[in-house]
């Protein structure tokens, strides 16, 4: 498998797409719904996901499509694309310009491709099978961090740890790391991979959450896997632990799986 | 007491020269240093406190200074400067646009002209006496928000609740509110002002971290006040509520003071 130089014009016309819807209502008043799980979604969510559909569609007609506000179209396909929108919703309708637009391409259930879109800040991370990760077209790698006790941490929300083991699990982590920031959504992943920041450990997230960011972070010289150090995937629990030196990540799989 | 044309021309002067410091050390590896309680410190703040020190006492060497790094100098002085250089550390050594140099001067201890700069996104806010709030010269304002139950709410860490009285009240707070979202910092404050955040609450801040964000948030047309609702100055306890709407700040005193 590898990524033609048709995939690769493709992805870079849905990321300028998703930028463009973005813009146009960033920072706008505009109406937001609360969905079943009472997260928020906006006219933006819904308008870049329909338009970076049709493009997909458009172009491979035979791919599968996962997308956070309309489900999942022929996910048996041997490509499936997975899109969130906005990721960090909140981040975008408190107008602060931390979110993103993720769009990953899956090869037999293997992320293959990923990008990370910030349309305010004009900064676009990318990473896939035999392209290295970058940012803006500059090549990116993550940093050495010997330890976890000199590990810089960031998670989007303590709220994201629902149940009582990823509640202690994360626990157990951050009493252990050097220090924990909060905030950030995808952001944090691309920090990491840009070696800004060492640990990422979330919980309560969905593939379309993660899938772009396993890419980005693997072909930073990362590692991302959920918490029991399995590859991450379309049926994996959504609990994310990503570092991007392999002993901080193995010594944070033994305090997440403390048991 | 009206602020002249003098002094808004130097606190211009003072954000450009800090901004020029800043965006030549973000996202470049500089060393990080530990303060004695263990917040992080680095160059770019150093040389942007000396670099506005400089321009301050150039200018009137009567006024007194109070700056995050460097402490006080003739506080007891009738205005005051009161500066962060970087209110946000971890978030500029992490490689995240969300910090902020924070400028206040006071006069007589009451914060009459207040200046968040982010030189990396480049938006300054700036509001003071008989000078309504804006945002890169364009007047922002605060949004109505009727009741504590619809309010989206900002703090920059659980972690900055430590007496049991202070996490009790917030837990108050957060238990009563729509949405709370983390990380931010100031950047925080100047979403609230220009009416994308209804509330923010904080504890463990020094008089650098809130006084320049007194006047952006009064002259955006919101309320800002320690916990017991009292002005914020020099010599408050560090716990800061700030909101858009007066109803949903009075709500919020209720529950800060559950006793």
């Amino acid at each position: 498998m590898s990524l033609s130089p048709e995939i690769l014009g493709l992805v870079q016309r849905l990321a300028d797409a998703s930028g463009t819807v973005i813009r146009r209502y960033f920072r706008t008043p505009i109406a937001v719904d609360d969905k079943a799980d009472s997260s928020p979604v906006t006219i933006a969510d819904r308008e870049v996901e329909q338009t970076l559909r049709a493009l997909i569609t458009q172009a491979y007609p035979e791919h599968g499509i996962y997308g956070e506000e309309f489900g999942q179209t022929q996910c048996d396909a041997e490509y499936v694309w997975v899109i969130d929108p906005i990721d960090g919703t909140k981040s975008f309708i408190t107008g602060k310009p931390l979110f993103g637009t993720l769009i990953a391409l899956l090869h037999h259930g293997k992320p293959v491709l990923g990008v990370l879109d910030q349309p305010i800040l004009r900064e676009r991370w990318m990473g896939g099978v035999d392209l290295p990760t970058s940012l803006n077209t500059q090549a990116v790698k993550v940093r050495a961090c010997a330890d976890l006790s000199q590990a810089i941490l960031y998670a989007t929300s303590p709220h994201m740890f629902v149940k009582p083991e990823h509640v202690q699990g994360f626990a157990n982590v951050r009493d252990s790391i050097k220090t924990p920031i909060y905030g950030g959504d995808c952001y944090a992943y691309a920090l990491l991979a840009t070696g800004f920041v060492d640990i990422v450990v979330e919980a309560s997230l969905s593939p379309y959450d993660y899938c772009a960011l396993v890419p980005i972070v693997e072909n930073a010289g990362g590692i991302i896997t959920d918490w029991q150090g399995q590859p991450l995937g379309l049926h994996s629990n959504g609990c994310v632990v990503a570092a991007g030196d392999a002993r901080v990540h193995a010594q944070a799989l033994e305090k997440l799986n403390w048991v």
